[in-house]
């Protein structure tokens, strides 16, 4: 196979795989496809380690790494650099009522407070410009091939950045507009993602957006949202994109650092049974549904807070339901490819399936096309 | 092209065009794809007169038509057989404050009422077992080769009675639940419609549906929901899809009888312009985003009523909007492709077209991928 994606970063498969377990990344990259490390819940010491056990792991393939600086936040105006000094400022921007709200919640539930072990770096995360350029930073001192950026077009000091230490950038649009804009930055590789994904996604479908995108930009496209099999790769790619990048579905796989009971979940889940919901971010996020997304959706939410509010708010409320044993509400990022997701396999099995799936699947669509 | 589709119905492509124009449906047919008439609008007089308009204009080409019998409705208990005394027994289970709501939207935006010809068939039209089994009985009379059901599982008996005219049965499933339960009954090809065409529809996106679809049936599957052009043809196909299934693509065509309004809206749309939305039905369906889709989800809203009440509630305000210049609440079924739906042309220009691209997409893949 080859497009002018394999040949941007020398890979045998068009296959990129969004993951924040290094595992999977290192896996996916020795079986020929591309791994992205998502670097979101990284402080750039922890981002130094697993970029470097990666470099141990990846037998030379090239990698990627995934930051998040969304083009709008709240905060993002104070002048304020320093992620401490931000956390300080923008704590004071989350009214009462939300609070209590998610502490009703959680009551309600049974689920116990944390102990004293709260850490302001976890709660912003690295979904702010403070806090994703250290990110870079570290991710530029590694031989990664990608930087990608997972909420609209990066920064364009950041994408020339990039370029000058020899590093291609990609940006995930869910817009043909979102894409003309990155494409104007300076990006390298659009990744048009369509609503069924995981995480931050838009409205438009796959299936409408690709092409549309496919369309509006020159560069070479990575078709995302409801990317799983193989004949969804052969459908991506018959859409006009030159590779897929998917995410989900490395999340039950092996080598996954996912908790059990999410995998657990993942697996009995269908493909209803995810939302796109504002709960976890404030921006719209396609997320496994649950008591957590239905209560914010209920009569008595006070509504969600904007990006980096929102998941400030609800970071030790996280972190308290994950070591509880109310399950009903863990909620986390997941696509609705979800539904088909019923076995644990390896990161190189679930590579090559894909390929072999791909390969049958255009078999079939040449005879059908030819009779 | 040849799949088990195309030899079912003695088609030369496996494209199907639903329409409620009937100059849309024959156009198609002579093409070489397949027209399904929507039967939804017509009473069974003027059913009868539009089936012998195509039977004339067809040119013996295969054809169908499209009914709605919902497995649920309110009212499906009680009893009542004429379309008339439902009506009159349906009409008393519309709150007086949901009334209230709609006259207030329609002041709010000036739109005159109507004049004394409001007419009960028209309020009810196809969407009861009462009203579609006569339309059932009227397409059986004529040459069709194809009876759709469009919203689940049609009565075990609709389908024997098709079975015994020699007519194949087709339904639309938004789940692979909903798909084998419709084979279970006998259904002779199921149309996998993903979340994002226009009209009633489910969740999950045509990417993420079909391959399940295909993989829950034995029976042919046929891919809907954002298929316009060739390349999305191309996708379903490549999913495991045996043809494709189109609706909104044909709204704008030269030959639809689609309200100028309405038509102008769709071309100057984009695919972020349609919702899922109660407001029409009282099911989900796509419609165009507009103040009445919002008016419908603000806080002011009573909230939708149980299929066929919202229809009865709305039927005479969307006639008064539809003669009104208030086409900021002119609603109607409509896909997220309307956002690629930029030029008028000829349904035949659209099929020829769609198979030109269908089989560019397939040699650049062959190209990508045996190099």
């Amino acid at each position: 196979m080859r497009t002018r994606v394999t040949d941007m970063f020398g890979i045998e498969f068009p296959i990129f795989a969004f993951s924040h377990c290094r595992d999977v990344v290192a896996a996916v990259s020795r079986a020929g496809g591309m791994g992205v490390l998502g670097a979101l819940y990284f402080t750039p010491e922890e981002l130094e380690t697993e970029l470097k056990w990666i470099d141990d792991h990846v037998d030379g393939r090239p990698y990627g790494v995934d930051v998040v600086m969304p083009a709008s936040y709240a905060g993002a105006d104070l002048g304020v650099d320093s992620p401490q000094d931000l956390v300080a400022r923008l704590q004071g921007m989350i009214p009462e009522g939300h609070r209590r709200f998610v502490d009703d919640l959680l009551a309600a539930h049974d689920v116990p407070p944390l102990g004293e072990d709260s850490d302001a770096g976890r709660v912003l995360l690295g979904w702010t410009d403070a806090t994703a350029r250290p990110q870079v930073e570290v991710a530029l001192r590694h031989p990664i091939a990608l930087l990608a950026n997972a909420l609209g077009p990066p920064p364009a000091d950041i994408v020339e950045l990039a370029h000058a230490h020899g590093v291609k950038v990609a940006a995930l649009a869910s817009t043909p507009r979102h894409a003309v804009k990155q494409v104007e930055v300076g990006v390298d590789v659009v990744v048009a993602q369509g609503t069924e994904a995981g995480g931050h996604t838009g409205e438009i479908s796959t299936m409408v957006l690709v092409p549309q995108v496919v369309d509006a930009v020159d560069v070479p496209v990575l078709a995302a949202g409801g990317i799983g099999d193989g004949r969804q790769m052969a459908a991506g790619m018959a859409l006009g994109a030159e590779g897929v990048w998917t995410g989900s579905i490395w999340l039950t796989v092996e080598e996954a650092d996912t908790p059990e009971m999410a995998k657990r979940r993942i697996l009995e889940a269908t493909s209803r049974d995810t939302v796109r919901s504002r709960s976890w971010t404030g921006k719209p996020a396609r997320l496994l549904k649950n008591e957590w997304t239905d209560a914010w959706e209920s009569a008595e939410s006070p509504g969600t807070l904007p990006m980096p509010l929102q998941f400030m708010l609800i970071s030790d409320a996280l972190r308290r339901i994950g070591r509880s044993d109310a399950a009903e509400l863990a909620t986390f990022p997941a696509g609705q490819i979800i539904g088909t997701m019923n076995q644990v396999r390896s990161a190189r099995d679930v590579v090559f399936g894909m390929v072999e799936q791909y390969v049958e699947a255009m078999d079939r669509l040449e005879r059908l096309t030819r009779d």
